[in-house]
């Protein structure tokens, strides 16, 4: 058996969903010989807990529910804030789970870049750095022959990155179209059957499906973060949330989203993007689905996204319903992606 | 630079597509460093062509459009037939590109378990072998340290198997639902438009997506073979199509099909399968589906798959009017897939 040593930034409710599913997961992780235990846990305002002997998980997760403090639960090293247990937990990998700045990926990118330098493997749920900084921890990872992932940024954990890289070889992607943000989505579909606006997001928010403060979903930036991640690692893109051409879902009315809908087409919150002059342009718009397009049944909380491929044509992947146990999948299976990649017997 | 040399069984309209495939795609091969030589060709009526040296593509992409024979592009040893060419061909792939047997799965399984008992990765295109042997042939090919993959032989070349295998870590499939067969998506979605079943069936031979004899289809056999390999490969099923509950679209009318859309249904020929009592259990059947069903929205030569998981929920696969090139790219990946795993440098 190989220790393998867990750090976590964040106990929000993937990080949850996660350490849940690493208990229930454990039989089908036997094979691989691998012991895991999570060696400290740092939130932003529930303190830090270490413990080199790892921490109890089923303690954790009650105080996780609760939403109490962790720091009684450390045991050896106190660590003052994230920035400093990143720098000098003894770890093998970093989970990150904070939540998205979508402005400018802070402090998720440092936290990372700190972790990958120290040789540490990062898989991330957060869309913060992989949006804002992909290609250079791609890079750092490279040199330091660690893994930098983070599947559970798109699609809430149904494989899209990993999709590309280990199913589709010898494959150019030309361009991809997305429902990716599924406040919008559901307060779209809410409009369809005849809700206003205000009505469908405190329905959503009533749900845990929005946020308390919905204006990252409605402006497009979830949308344009999960964009710019895409095009970043699926057409060697360089590009951040705010170079993405950006329109929200505010101006429509229930009126309008009806009348489509007479006419045959559903309103979608779409992610698109193509090559233009060996560039890829990207944007984030409401369209017009026709009827006779799958992104156009892609309703409520369901999420997808329309590969356009050089090999296969156009291939789409739909998640139903995906909510975070599906997120924290994305974990799961990137860290087995870490152990069968550099802890194989 | 290490030869791979390649053995053919069939010189039909898919392995001519790989073989145009292989040329267009061998910037993307270069990096794995590998020679690709087709060192002999077998055909059930136009001849065996064998070289050592490795046969000229360009010449051979000629002879199969035209149909003729190949037997005079052969150089050094003589076959009397497809399986002493198996049986002796010095290669190292045998790519199998024969018609399917729906009754039997032969000569597909002899030819497939004779060249894996020499030594050589097999990649089929063909529903003959993994829908009637599938355990036997992986049992065999693992013992021998070999290849055996058929990605080619569901959903038209898009990464199913590939999808589960490498995509889907710790993941239980716990059933599945798919529309798999082209010929009578497209018949039911003529019939929709209000085209009697004969017509819609002459119009998809016109357009070559049926065979002139198109039993296997419309009573299902087709779906049948697709839903055993589902089956075998990702439930450890040991079925075989003939034991696959099985009913085609024969008895649909034009009416029936319009009657069921006026109700919001689509009329789909489905292929199912779930656990019961420990095994998998499937069939094929014409089924209503709902419009909120995804599945509703694969029309003409689209093929798509939900698969239900324990970790996922449902993931649907979808890939828009596949044809004969992206079955030749399922048989690309697969050979990219045996080159990453035994010949990585």
């Amino acid at each position: 058996m190989t220790d393998l040593r867990l750090a976590m930034l964040g106990l929000g409710s993937v990080a949850q969903a996660f350490l849940r599913l690493l208990a229930q997961k454990s039989d089908d992780l036997a094979p691989h010989r691998i012991s895991l235990k999570l060696v400290g846990v740092a939130t932003r305002s529930r303190g830090i807990a270490a413990n080199p002997a790892g921490l109890d998980l089923a303690q954790l997760l009650e105080i996780g529910a609760a939403g109490q403090p962790v720091d009684n639960l450390n045991n050896g090293r106190r660590f003052a804030d994230s920035l400093e247990f990143v720098q000098n937990i003894q770890a093998d990998v970093l989970l990150e789970c904070i939540t998205l700045n979508p402005a400018s990926g802070q402090p998720a990118i440092d936290y990372i870049s700190a972790a990958l330098q120290r040789g540490l493997h990062v898989i991330t749920a957060n869309k913060s750095a992989p949006a804002f900084a992909l290609a250079r921890l791609s890079d750092l990872a490279r040199r330091q022959k660690k893994a930098f992932l983070y599947e559970a940024t798109v699609l809430d954990g149904t494989p899209v990155f990993s999709f590309v890289r280990d199913t589709l070889p010898a494959t150019k992607i030309l361009g991809f179209r997305g429902i990716l943000n599924s406040t919008t989505n559901f307060v779209l579909t809410a409009m369809e059957e005849g809700l206003p606006p205000e009505d469908a997001l405190r329905q959503a928010q009533a749900l845990g499906i929005a946020e308390a403060n919905p204006d990252y979903d409605l402006d497009g930036w979830d949308s344009a973060a999960k964009t710019a991640i895409l095009v970043n690692a699926l057409m060697s893109g360089s590009t951040t949330p705010d170079q993405i051409a950006r329109t929200g879902i505010r101006h429509l009315t229930t009126r309008t989203v009806i009348e489509a809908a007479r006419q045959g087409r559903r309103f979608k919150l779409l992610s698109e993007a193509v090559w233009r002059d060996n560039h890829p342009v990207a944007r984030v718009l409401p369209r017009m689905v026709p009827l006779t397009n799958p992104l156009a049944h892609v309703s409520g909380t369901s999420a997808a996204i329309t590969l356009i491929t050089d090999t296969l044509g156009e291939v789409t992947l739909h998640l139903h319903e995906g909510e975070v146990p599906q997120t924290a999948y994305g974990l799961l299976a990137d860290l087995i992606t870490v152990i069968k990649s550099h802890y194989a017997k």
